[in-house]
């Protein structure tokens, strides 16, 4: 690997989203730190880090003592290019569910080409909403024993942070599966800097507005077709100049749909 | 894999030796349930598993209650085949230094052909002392972060049981993940057949339209965009559901375009 890996450990950060235990804070502060990483970002916590989680922290005192705390995912994330999702399996909601060595592959690669990624890990009991999952651009699943898959949060955290080491020391083994999938994922591989996750936010909310307005719904809900649009377009894996070209078609479109079109 | 996972895994235990604090031994317990492995073996820990240990195994206290204890290492890998022993880098002892992708190979290979297999965790503090390690076939190392490489117990067990289980299922061997990772990659794949080019032509005919229609080129020449566009939806491998649903909304921003917004 070219770049330092400290340097692009710095564009890897892992969320902790509504996490219920300051215990888990703590730990999992620790078992980012022993796998050379150091960005911990909180949504939420039920309880804010506390002497447990300072205890269970040992020597990563310093990473919990950083630690951003957000009021939402989409805050957390707002300026991140790819995001993933740690989820039990799932079929709630239909992202592409990567093995641990793929997703950190494709962490890695991304934050390689200087793209800042998150690593998201829902609550202890229920894990990530919906509307949280929403936000990924795919899930990662830790292929547990399906009679017993409950991982504890933190070890869950120190699984993930051992395979972004790998990859991060170019050790994913799995490293052979890195240069084939990461371009494979994007044939027409983007130039342009990858949107980020507010600029395709932008995107996605201009879209809902000028399916309203062409009246595209007909008095269906809203929701399944711009679940199917956003899954579409995540899929793309859109660069800022894509998402530019898309939104100036949505904004002629509006145009045309208030003044009618300019000559046919 | 020939033989059930299930067999092969009965033939792997966990060794856990001296250990100090008896909550380790209970989130060991829940660790290597989670990976689908049930074999515990305690080696004089300081103090008996207790109700903190209990606690902390959470559903796994079926493998907590069952593990054996024994006096001395020596005892609890007396009927083994291939015993690993999990070190902090040490030169202490000269011993193969496997990564623990390479040491779950070579123990479930072991265990595959019948053999007994042990894979042995130190102290907390200490780890193995040089007796120990002599009764050991290789060392295993977590590639952690040389500035603060302590992984708690359990953590590291998580670890090791996580390679086992992957190469259990199959997927650890470096070599064999491309087929496993791809297969894993695409479950929230388009269940829908692909589009077939024609379809695809059809969409891009009809967004070409559209584009006329509402003035998006405004002089300039259009194939440029159509470019773009083309690569950007080629790249999203488009199922025939989602060509239909970006047909509908072309089909409404024409009507809409013709006749103005039905009502805005």
């Amino acid at each position: 690997m070219n770049t330092a890996p400290n340097e692009i450990a710095g564009r890897l950060r892992i969320v902790l989203v509504g996490t219920q235990h300051p215990g888990n804070i703590g730990s999992a502060a620790r078992a980012i730190k022993t796998m050379g990483l150091s960005r911990l970002v909180l949504v939420a916590p039920e309880k804010a880090p506390n002497a447990e989680s300072y205890a269970l922290a040992a020597g990563a005192d310093d990473v919990l003592g950083a630690a951003e705390t957000h009021a939402s995912l989409a805050d957390a994330v707002a300026d991140c290019h790819f995001v993933l999702g740690c989820t039990a399996r799932s079929r709630r909601v239909a992202l592409d569910e990567l093995m641990p060595a793929e997703a950190a592959a494709r962490a890695v690669a991304r934050a390689t080409e200087g793209g800042e990624v998150a690593l998201v890990f829902g609550r202890e009991r229920t894990g990530l909403d919906n509307d949280e999952l929403q936000l990924c651009h795919a899930a990662v699943h830790i292929p547990a024993n399906p009679e017993y898959s409950s991982l504890n949060l933190a070890m869950a955290v120190q699984v993930l942070s051992y395979e972004l080491r790998l990859a991060l020391l170019g050790l994913g083994g799995r490293a052979h599966t890195v240069m084939p999938t990461t371009v494979e994922a994007t044939p027409g591989a983007p130039a342009d800097p990858p949107a980020s996750h507010a600029q395709l936010e932008g995107f996605f909310g201009q879209l809902g507005d000028v399916l309203d307005l062409i009246d595209f719904h007909k008095g269906r809900v809203p929701e399944s077709a711009m679940r199917k649009l956003r899954r579409l377009f995540l899929r793309a894996d859109l660069d800022e100049r894509e998402v530019r070209l898309l939104r100036g078609i949505l904004a002629d479109v509006e145009r045309t749909a208030r003044l009618g079109p300019k000559t046919v």
